[in-house]
């Protein structure tokens, strides 16, 4: 049986080759169609494909398919487990093939399964139980470090010894297209000894990657590295916004709050673990090696260029302003989830672990503008001769990403945003 | 009409003057009967009142009673709106008055609706969105900082402005009863130099108070300190179980995570606002005055006396190791809630919001054992002769706590746990 990921795999639905949804990716989401409920469809060429047309047709030989492609998330899919994920992936792609005519020569099942991507809604993919935002970017950790503690202590001791990370929110999660109020909190004044509450003067994106899990854990029972992967459904891009002046104040002794869950922006395509399986990468040396619960893979990472796009209302076609890539990333999913678990901790269906600011080893590869502008010293240079610390009101930030095959893409999309003036209150 | 707060209010069901539960209480639970499905009862003497069963008959007159009542947690109830919550109360209180005749005197349905409660199942009230734990305490917050940095500087600088919190786990927060395995994560060796995995050496309990959110706010949209209150809908006791050698590995920059996310548990017991409004206190002087968005209540905490009580194998009757109050905490709900959202953060229907641990002024009033032994260095004494630094395997933790009404109390039931042996992986 050919592969899913197989390069020679072609569709009747078309896709060129540099679109981000070939018929070797198949990344799910949840969507409304125009007067419709909410309901589940993956991403083929410009089209969304509708999977609960496909399952009150029986086409869809998995438990409960009605139901699960039906829903307003991808949750009760993801909980069938990794069996019904790869069968359900398997018979998709065999029915976007070329050579197969089932929906191909079914003019009125083509017309209510393959939507315009332009003319539907897209939502929120997953409903998200708690959110996690790690810190395993080195470079990321070593500039910020760095920036507080000069170059000499640039990471603490833990860093190299442990995936760090902090409990995100997760009910100001929002899907790509969703836009960001300046958030108002406290934060010191100029003279730097009184605080006082007003809009934040330092609003950053972030860019990082997500990973959904599929299917949890029991508390008290921890999941081991080499399990790890069987409870990954899927990856997104993430905008983790922040407010750098409200982080300062308020992050000792307990870590980042409100200057972080006024909003995370996620993009709305979640693409599966098998759909990125032919670009897996070594990821960077581990030195000092890690304890023997986070140690034991190989090639554990992936291959996904990421960039970061920046608009603002003189430069509406925008301005790339960074290039990275997961692999420079330290630590990686496996050895987030077996961190994380190794307590105990459960993880559940719908659960976001994030793995904090992609940087790479280079000054066009920082992933935020914290970093970039090495805390509001250095303005970056636009194009139209505007400079930018932080981000001001009007300005959009677009995060994309994609693996890059031989003749196709395995892309994210994108995940988007603008930041409105803060609100009167 | 009478308030159901009024102390001279007396049910057909028979309440001790200690009880927790008279009928000027009415918390809210849930609870699966023998052989039954979870449902919403309130509490009332030894008994638990099934509210499914009086919807079904039409005597709770709120909009959706047999559905909401009929859930496996309060949150449907909760999403009415405080509104719904006050004509409940005021209809259970009637229908359980002395002197009202439509339960009292129908053998049938007082056999259906009260029922003994150490004959059900206690299971976790609410279905928990984000739980957030503030640090809101002024003694735990000084002892703590005492021990790290000295106690010229046991303060950081932002806490007196704003109070400090952290994102906690949601989907490890557990019921009473629940067992809880020693955790196991890195820590340092006794050299210091590098850590090694192993089972926690200082497991720890922290008393403390949680607020459960009944009806949320929009993202973008704070919530103003006046309002805040509005949005609550009742109190539960917290453990917030800690271990303090993970604590200290990991915790910097970004806060604890796996020293708290092996578990959280709370009382099964939701006592309402309503009933905890004869209580109300005025809370600690605040100096410096807080920035406007947090000032303008008073009378802005609760008079709520609060015990734990530790078990172990050769004292099972217990020892009070600490007595403690509510009113000793220096940032109020409302500053909590209206400092959570100032940013535009979303609350939603059943999140849980935390005190942190509840300290006092004296030594016999420390909320946890990293306080009472001044971080290990001074065991506890028990009566038996044994010692205690931190949590030994077999320890059974109990927190209670009520307000002393004129002739009756206010309780909130307790929220116990067992630590037991890490768990062989």
């Amino acid at each position: 049986m050919i592969s899913t990921t197989d390069p020679r795999l072609r569709s009747f639905v078309p896709a060129e080759p540099e679109s981000h949804f070939p018929i070797q990716n198949l990344p799910y989401g949840v969507f409304r169609p125009p007067g419709g409920t909410p309901r589940v469809g993956v991403a083929i060429g410009d089209r969304v494909l509708d999977l609960s047309v496909l399952a009150s047709r029986h086409l869809l030989d998995v438990p409960e398919a009605e139901h699960v492609f039906s829903q307003g998330s991808l949750n009760a899919f993801m909980a069938l487990g990794r069996t019904a994920w790869g069968q359900t992936r398997r018979t998709i792609s065999h029915l976007l093939r070329s050579d197969v005519a089932t929906i191909r020569d079914d003019i009125e099942l083509r017309e209510q399964t393959l939507l315009p991507i332009e003319e539907v809604e897209l939502l929120l993919p997953i409903e998200i139980g708690d959110y996690t935002d790690f810190y395993s970017s080195r470079h990321h950790a070593t500039n910020v470090g760095s920036m507080i503690r000069g170059p000499e202590n640039a990471l603490n001791p833990n860093w190299v010894h442990l995936p760090v990370a902090y409990h995100g929110r997760a009910s100001s999660v929002v899907v790509s297209g969703t836009n960001v109020f300046r958030p108002r909190g406290q934060r010191l004044t100029a003279q730097g000894d009184a605080p006082s509450l007003g809009p934040s003067r330092a609003v950053d994106f972030e860019l990082e990657v997500g990973f959904v899990i599929g299917t949890g854990n029991t508390l008290g029972h921890p999941v081991s590295i080499d399990q790890a992967e069987e409870h990954v459904f899927g990856v997104v891009l993430v905008n983790d916004w922040s407010a750098r002046d409200i982080q300062k104040w308020e992050y000792q002794p307990l870590g980042p709050f409100l200057s972080k869950n006024f909003a995370t922006s996620i993009s709305p395509w979640v693409v599966t673990l098998e759909a990125l399986a032919p670009f897996r990468s070594e990821g960077p040396r581990q030195d000092p090696p890690p304890l023997p619960y986070l140690a034991g893979t190989t090639n554990r990472t992936f291959d996904i260029h990421l960039e970061a796009v920046l608009r603002t209302s003189r430069m509406p076609k925008g301005q790339r302003i960074t290039a990275t890539n997961l692999r420079h990333v330290y630590w990686s999913f496996s050895q987030q989830v077996a961190h994380h678990t190794v307590n105990g901790c459960n993880l559940r269906t719908g659960d976001l672990l994030a793995t904090g600011t992609v940087s790479g080893p280079s000054p066009d590869s920082l992933g935020c503008l914290l970093e970039i502008s090495q805390g509001g010293k250095q303005p970056l240079a636009l194009a139209t001769g505007e400079t930018r610390t932080f981000l001001e009101d009007g300005d959009q930030v677009t995060l994309t990403g994609w693996c890059r095959g031989d003749g196709y893409r395995i892309g994210f999309g994108e995940v988007t945003g603008t930041v409105l003036p803060a609100r009167e209150v």
